[in-house]
């Protein structure tokens, strides 16, 4: 009993359990972006060149969706960074996860909406305010749990804790960025995205590459 | 032998196996849940103003997915609270859940009507019979289980199985209070949701936050 | 190494892989269902009569969601009985299983079909037509596994080899009957399948139910 | 600790976690090939000769949908044989399996596309080009992992590794022939495939049937 009294606080839901709905719906969501490429009508057109427009159309979205999974992919990874790190899970937590979890499955329509309408700023702002509101909840969630180590295991150190939270600063901040360019009228703002890879190896510092610092 | 003999009365399937297929299904249908909000085709309108209509109407589709995602999500912990407290699982429980998930697959349908004609009160009692049968499932699940604790695990006290079930009224109860308004042809009736928290609190009575009262 | 030798015969591919991977098609195919029911372009009705005329015009689809989500829930529970009674999977039931998740993935748009023409006998039959097929590989696939006790764990009875052969010839008879009658014409044939939950307690014999004879 | 250590390289991502992650996408991605079936609006068509035309339209695109079905199956399977041959997981194979998974979840969009426009070559040229980029990341992804052994569990010999890095070049192999035929304009490019199976059995050599060689 006092094993799986020190695997959760909320009684009958283990951190397994949590992480095997989040894996369902990252991978569901990841998947469903395919949506956001369109085929028209088969009967509309029939010769080489209809295909090759279709092509064309849907290059913009293509552009998105290889965006929208590679982001949705890292908040996969962090998302399992942050939970292999803790002891518990409580109540609070679980719906902070809940939270984060909703604003992930709304990626695909936040997608498709800046992928049909590349040019127009206010679509890249949606997709980056829900880009924001998973990293913002990513990030309020590690605060929770690493307030006072009150969900994590003894063995993660508070230099790794400071990583994370530094790490987890980035997508937000990145977002923002993009949506003060985007409010400005700038187009394709979700450009600023390119900035997340150098900006990560900047947070985590000079030596933790490859392991992670483990 | 013996150790598999405890897990299950229907041969292979286990709490284990009949978990993994609810946790799919409630993965998929709250990111299915997304489907509701709708991109009109990319073609038809291309200025900003287009852009604010199209965010505008999904407005009222927006707040049912996110009503839709929660009541699934509180659905979802029940359920892993429920089988936690399980020591077998029988050929009617293993039916009455295949039944509980069947209404769960549903919801996405429920949601986009009730989303897409939020002042007409037929389309919201429709989302709330939805809800109304799998709550009304699952507590009709839990009394088959802990009638005569029947496949209740030794160390589930009566006072638990009891709270368990006056909390398991609640989301039955406020769901045919909303069917009751909308049949009045009070419009907006899926407002009566935001009495669940309260009232589970309520259900929990004065000592179990935060541990469950483990 | 001898541990990992008696689970599988091709290297990698375990029982577990394998039921992971069938549990996910089954829940994503019994969730996707739900898109046969249809709600047209919210601008179109938007009168109480309308909202009425869309339940109306859904309720086939429905019954035959609930019909195709019941029988994909009866081979999901038949499917692990059987994985549970197998000692090891070599090559050909892998593809075997393979060829099963096919048609299993199929069932979404067999079910539109039926359930959108319903008067019409070809798409009744198509629909039965497919569930023969799933019905008919899962048979083959018993056979094959229990030939000689190919893959069959020692402690698995003759007795319950049988009774699981007997049991998987149900659903492809009564699919053969339905195919039959719509073939002669006969409208609403789908509802054979109403005569399933019987024959399958006449082909289980008996002294074997609840425990399932073990 | 030094149990978890052999597990992964990554702070947090086992092989597990991965696994579970890419059996989900592989799932939703082999079920969402049904959307690429299509049915026209219930009122349009209501005699059986409408049925019937609506079958003999998704011919083709049922063509396809086993072709990609197997196709996916295929590279599910050998994916797990590449994981269960692994010590470790880095950084790098990480990523190069997240690109894998995206091209993975591209494979619904690409399969509509050919079997919409059958006849047309480009369109069988986006599919092939969508496979070969799927085996392609495959192939990478045991180099990486195989070169100087890298991360490879000591028990696989070195024999192993060559049947596998062969058996990898068979699927990039054919989607490249079938480039090439669709990009000298010849139409059903996509036929290639068929040689698939007899090409694997070539490169697996002499006496590795049934049990893989172990």
């Amino acid at each position: 009993m006092s094993g799986t009294e020190t695997e959760h606080l909320v009684y009958g839901l283990t951190k397994a359990r949590i992480e095997a709905l989040t894996d369902g719906i990252f991978a569901f969501a990841m998947t469903l972006l395919v949506t956001t490429l369109e085929i028209p009508e088969p009967q509309a057109i029939l010769d080489p060149a209809g295909v090759a427009r279709i092509i064309m159309v849907n290059f913009p979205d293509f552009l998105h969706y290889v965006l929208a999974f590679a982001v949705l992919a890292a908040f996969w990874v962090s998302h399992h960074m942050q939970f292999h790190a803790l002891r518990v899970v409580d109540r609070r937590l679980i719906w902070m996860n809940i939270a984060l979890l909703l604003f992930v499955a709304l990626v695909p329509f936040s997608t498709d909406l800046a992928g049909d309408y590349p040019d127009i700023p206010l679509s890249s702002m949606v997709f980056e305010m829900n880009i924001f509101l998973i990293g913002g909840m990513m990030f309020l969630q590690w605060l929770h749990a690493t307030d006072g180590r009150r969900l994590i295991s003894p063995e993660v150190t508070d230099a790794r804790i400071a990583i994370a939270r530094r790490r987890g600063l980035v997508i937000p901040g990145v977002s923002l960025a993009g949506i003060l360019l985007a409010s400005l009228g700038v187009g394709a703002s979700t450009l600023v995205y390119l900035l997340v890879p150098p900006l990560v190896l900047l947070a985590d510092g000079p030596k933790t590459q490859e392991t992670g610092g483990t």
